[in-house]
């Protein structure tokens, strides 16, 4: 990677008070719901249900409002927001009307939307891709005159690259490009990103925060507040099995067993942090297109009590994604650009509230979690 | 409540290393399961699974050991405790041969119950009462030459007491003898027990520690760690209903409308301190004989993330009531008998995490509850 | 009850081909989704799922054609159809812009209902109620030259009347008007309608058809054909416990005891018919109205295996009342607008496929039902 | 295949009053519980309880009464009986005390189990061993003077055969050795069977009956009673996902992709001959060892309403497989001696009450197969 051109330090931009959300997959359901939330909760349409960063503990965090935000991003589909807004709202994940009603705003957001890559017969190297992409954000930053701009990652899961690969996977160019743009990032899918070594190393270099990884909406949240009552209960767990049925764009790629792979070993994780070992068990992610954007998570827990009682508890959690996970991008938006703002750099644990896979550090239970969260915004008040 | 007799202050007490457990409603399921599963952990026929005051972190804290403890109480059934474990063996609550291979110990807790009370016909005034149940307590204590004994209430679930009545219930005669022999209180039941102001005030003036109210063995339990994720994460929870199915004694007693309402109330508290307010939702508890001592708990929540979008979780808990309870009360005798030695007096609110009904001041979400039980269990260790 | 006016008998009525629908209870949910829904159909904007009698067994039952049916009826509320639509739009019952595009036909049905009753201080007899709906129906059959008029009852549930009580119930008033009228009469709801023995000889004296009651749209349909396959695979079932969960006008009345009293006989009828005894178990009909017209049944069926080993089978059914039963209203209707055609009177066991508490002679098991109704569609289809 | 001795007609044996019921997999789950649980309802332990051959429609069916039935069979394991039936008795699938109260009828079937194969490292072709199976077999019928003897597989699930392979499956050469002794077959496993084309033609060709294939008795079963339902309101299916936890010797050998292959064909047949197309959704089965012998089935449907009203129904199903199996096996060896008796050959499709996939002519519903049952059984009535 070439050494980037380097930008006006994010703290020296004090004439502005807006901040880029910059979406890698900017037209897919997340992405949509983050735009189109994020406009209705400004506009006072709806209130800001599902946002964690506007409920009373973190008003005093310094986190940049919700109406300074400006989003663009970068896409290799070229469906307009607008339309996207319409389909979401047909298949029941945004309210009736509401694409209508923010026709603005998605129409300004999509005209930030830049074409993605690497397309199909796409001749440029890795290099060239990130400087285009870099090239994309710095463009965007310097136009709306954004104090910093933050890059979050929600286009589709890649599969596990194969190891010996000499091209870095697509969102490791993406990530390459927000560090050489300046700007903090965020991965809220289970794909790479910034997780290689030279990523990580070029980010601390730079100075720059970052957050990762796969956002945490639906059965790990659950695993991640039932698991520690069976650890603090004395209860032995002997086997925690699940499904998951999926449609929606995210069901179709998880199709591919490289893809839910890699969404498998976050699941994963947190119960063997916080049992100690693994469980007997399996997880599927089954792709059924008639659920649309609803997923159905059913969990199956075998545990033993006192003189080896076998019992077993079950969940079943029928949530829509996008509705779950668009409010988090914001909020994690918010939270990475305050931290680059207060001069923050590297990994960011103390986001682990967010994600399957958290930075190393992080807590396994969400409470402990959102005990973390918590600190970590009293200290981004302070440093103010 | 005349004055009673000073008993020799309990930390004198030097040359016993022993301590009491006096169970009220000694020959019921909970009961009969405690002194089983304790006379088979120290036998080393089975793990200690369910009884967190074994846990590592807990290791320090200075607890009576579990060879230690000695079991009698009250009943006012007669069936004895062998023949309670045959029959628990029989429904599939303590493991086949377990009754046999304890018969020794199931016998000489046995011969420590006394008849308790009041009985149909009873003519005695509450006073009298008092003074019999007390005397039991303190002869049992003297047989032992026990350091201390510690009253644990088992016993089935009263109604709610009617308004103005001039008699005590049952339980608060129990807890009021529990003070009369200077002993720490715990009440694993609804029931009213020590929660009147004279009785909390005579506690004090003894200096005397108790514990209460309800113990949390299932629904109530997996409420208090759900309950906070939807607030940490600022979804909107619509309506929390649930249904329990029972059978078992427990289950006979609580078809009884009065008596479920005071189970009810602690279910319900839960939701609304963590919650801000009671959301929508009934709790219903069937007597259904054919589970036995097998409980099914379902709850079902319905919520709404983001711009209003509708999800529900539900929960489906099958358990062995007795098995998820007895560990606890084991492990509350051992906490209430170190507090009472280590010259703590009055509520306990640190050990919330047992209870439905916790002593003010304790917070509602089972993770802050642990948090409290270790901050108390290192004081103790170290007030040693 | 006076001796009703003759009127021309329907199989004389050659000119007409249209068949009134008259629903009591006409602005309620599962009305205004049966006037919408055979819109819709009829305008090809949806597929008939859910009309039994659309599908290929039933084409040669010479059933009225879905376009030939007129809708009106009596209410005692005031909210216009179109208002009801859109209400039923926004709660995700009707599909959004379904009542703009049918505002035509909403229009027109909204004009043919009459004020029902008795509304508070009406002073009227019942002598009198009775001829005053039966000259509102009369008074549609003939202004729209219908061959005959089918009386549907879609209206709240009542509660159980009181014993002793000199006044009829207001669905029996109904009845009496539809006998009066010359009308086939259909109860989908658990109210007493046509089932006292004075207004049964009535409509036998008449020749009149009709069938009931309280339509089987959730548990009761599931139960119906669960408890068959335990019985024929020799299963003893222990134990059968239902919760219901329903918002919604229904929920709303439900929550009275008296009315879900009325409801539950149906639902533990197909138990104890099937099974041969009712089996331990409660049912339990909650109001939540955050579930608008979304209803959640959970079933727990506990039963034995070979030897005496015990087993569970639970189910969670999450479906939409009005659009489960609008459906059915109109088969029903249709169904008994061509049995009246065919001459036939006296109670329709054959209908037993729709109810929860099926005329006498019906069998249990939903899959004898459903041949009953075969059965009855080819003697229908012959009878032409 | 060489041509078979000759044994004695069936017919002839009029002397003996006895049959045989051959358990290839006699050392199994379900042939342990079979064996135990027909000794214990012979012995009036227990009532017939999951056994529909004893209930009150089939009293005249003229099946051979269940004192009559002799055991023995094929396995490759060494465990004797009375271990496999206490090891079941441990994990709760035979009650306790029984494999002690039974220990005479479990050895004297025990002693009738011979070496099946091929074991790893057998040299011997499929005409030696088939010859050698039909030797045992033949060898049993003479020495306890039975009137005939019924082969049932119920050995491990073999993974689907490879194509073009030269050997025939294990359970392929029991069949064919079922048919050298002249038995009739029948096939409780998905594993090939009777079904080639030239084992069918033999059995045809030597007189015998036959029924297959793999027994129903959980999701399956379920699915053949709810997929009818779905058909007779017209309520159209979106979407059908399965999981199934098991343990046990089934779950491992499911484990093996292969093996589930040949299970799913069977599972996922009955929705596409009931719906009419395969509808969307996967099915998983997980070897989760510490469920031992209780399965868990999950199945969730999405289905559509009356407007495209999306709705759900789930089904958890918690059940004991070999007590579930065990009388079914019994039940299939009466009807399939009975039916060699009686004189009839080929497959069976009236026993497709009892199967996955039964052979062709059967009907997919459960409640229609049950029709057939109770008609063939008036036939074997009559037949007498
Ligand atoms: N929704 C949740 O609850 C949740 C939770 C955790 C993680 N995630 C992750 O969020 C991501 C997005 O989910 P979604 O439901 O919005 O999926 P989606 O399929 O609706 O959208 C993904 C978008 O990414 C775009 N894209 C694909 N490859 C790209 C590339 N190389 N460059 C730029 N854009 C590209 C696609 O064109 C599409 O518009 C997924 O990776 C998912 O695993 C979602
Ligand atoms: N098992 C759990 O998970 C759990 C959880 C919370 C609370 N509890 C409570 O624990 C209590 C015991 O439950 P159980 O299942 O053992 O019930 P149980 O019916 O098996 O036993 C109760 C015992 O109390 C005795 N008793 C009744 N009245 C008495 C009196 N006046 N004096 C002395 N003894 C009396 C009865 O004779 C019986 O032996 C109940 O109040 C229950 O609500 C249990
Ligand atoms: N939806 C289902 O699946 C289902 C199944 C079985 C039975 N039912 C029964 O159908 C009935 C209607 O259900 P709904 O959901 O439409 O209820 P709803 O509350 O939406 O509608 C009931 C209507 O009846 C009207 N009404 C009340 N009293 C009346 C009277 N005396 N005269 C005339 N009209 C009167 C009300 O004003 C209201 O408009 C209920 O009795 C319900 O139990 C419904
Ligand atoms: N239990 C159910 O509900 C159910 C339902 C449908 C089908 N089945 C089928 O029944 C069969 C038995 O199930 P189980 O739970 O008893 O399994 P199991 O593992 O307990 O028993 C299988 C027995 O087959 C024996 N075996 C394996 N290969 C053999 C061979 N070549 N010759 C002779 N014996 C051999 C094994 O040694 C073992 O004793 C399986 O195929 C299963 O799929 C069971
Ligand atoms: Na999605
Ligand atoms: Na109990």
């Amino acid at each position: 990677m070439t050494n980037p051109p380097a930008p006006a330090p994010a703290s020296d931009n004090q004439s502005s008070s807006r901040t880029g959300v910059w979406l890698i997959g900017a037209r897919g359901s997340v992405a949509t719901t983050a735009v189109a939330g994020c406009a209705a909760v400004t506009a006072g349409l709806h209130p800001a249900t599902g946002m964690v960063s506007e409920t009373a503990p973190f008003a005093s965090a310094a986190l940049p409002p919700l109406p300074s935000l400006v989003f663009g991003g970068h896409d290799t589909a070229a469906c307009p927001l607008g339309k996207r807004a319409e389909q979401l709202a047909e298949g029941g994940v945004l309210p009736h009307g509401l694409p209508v009603a923010l026709h603005a705003e998605l129409a300004a957001a999509d005209r930030e939307i830049r074409t993605g890559g690497p397309l199909p017969g796409d001749t440029r190297g890795d290099e060239e891709l990130i400087a285009a992409f870099a090239a994309d954000i710095t463009d965007f930053t310097r136009r709306h005159d954004l104090a910093r701009t933050v890059v979050v990652n929600v286009a589709s899961t890649e599969p596990v690259p194969e190891p010996g690969s000499d091209r870095l996977p697509a969102s490791s160019l993406y990530a390459a490009a927000a560090i050489e743009a300046g700007c903090a990032y965020v991965n809220f899918t289970p794909s790479t990103g910034i997780r290689t070594r030279a990523l990580a190393e070029a980010a601390a270099a730079r100075g720059l925060p970052h957050a990762g990884r796969d956002g945490k909406t639906g059965q790990t949240l659950l695993r991640s507040v039932l698991a520690p009552m069976f650890v603090q209960r004395a209860l032995s767990v002997r086997a925690w099995s699940g499904t998951n049925l999926l449609g929606g764009g995210d069901g179709a790629v998880l199709a591919d067993p490289a893809a839910a792979a890699a969404k498998n070993a976050g699941k994963e994780r947190v119960l063997a942090d916080t049992l100690g070992a693994a469980p007997e068990g399996e997880v599927h992610i089954d792709d059924v297109p008639a659920l649309g954007d609803w997923k159905t998570a059913w969990d199956h827990i075998a545990f033993d009590g006192f003189l080896g009682t076998r019992m077993v508890l079950q969940t079943t959690w029928q949530g829509c994604d996008s509705a779950l996970a668009a409010p988090l991008v914001i909020d994690l938006a918010r939270f990475a650009a305050r931290a680059h703002e207060a001069g923050l750099s590297g990994p960011l644990p103390e986001l682990g509230f967010y994600f399957k896979a958290p930075d190393p550090g992080a807590p396994a239970s969400l409470s402990d979690q959102y005990g973390e969260l918590l600190a970590f915004a009293a200290r981004l008040g302070e440093s103010r």
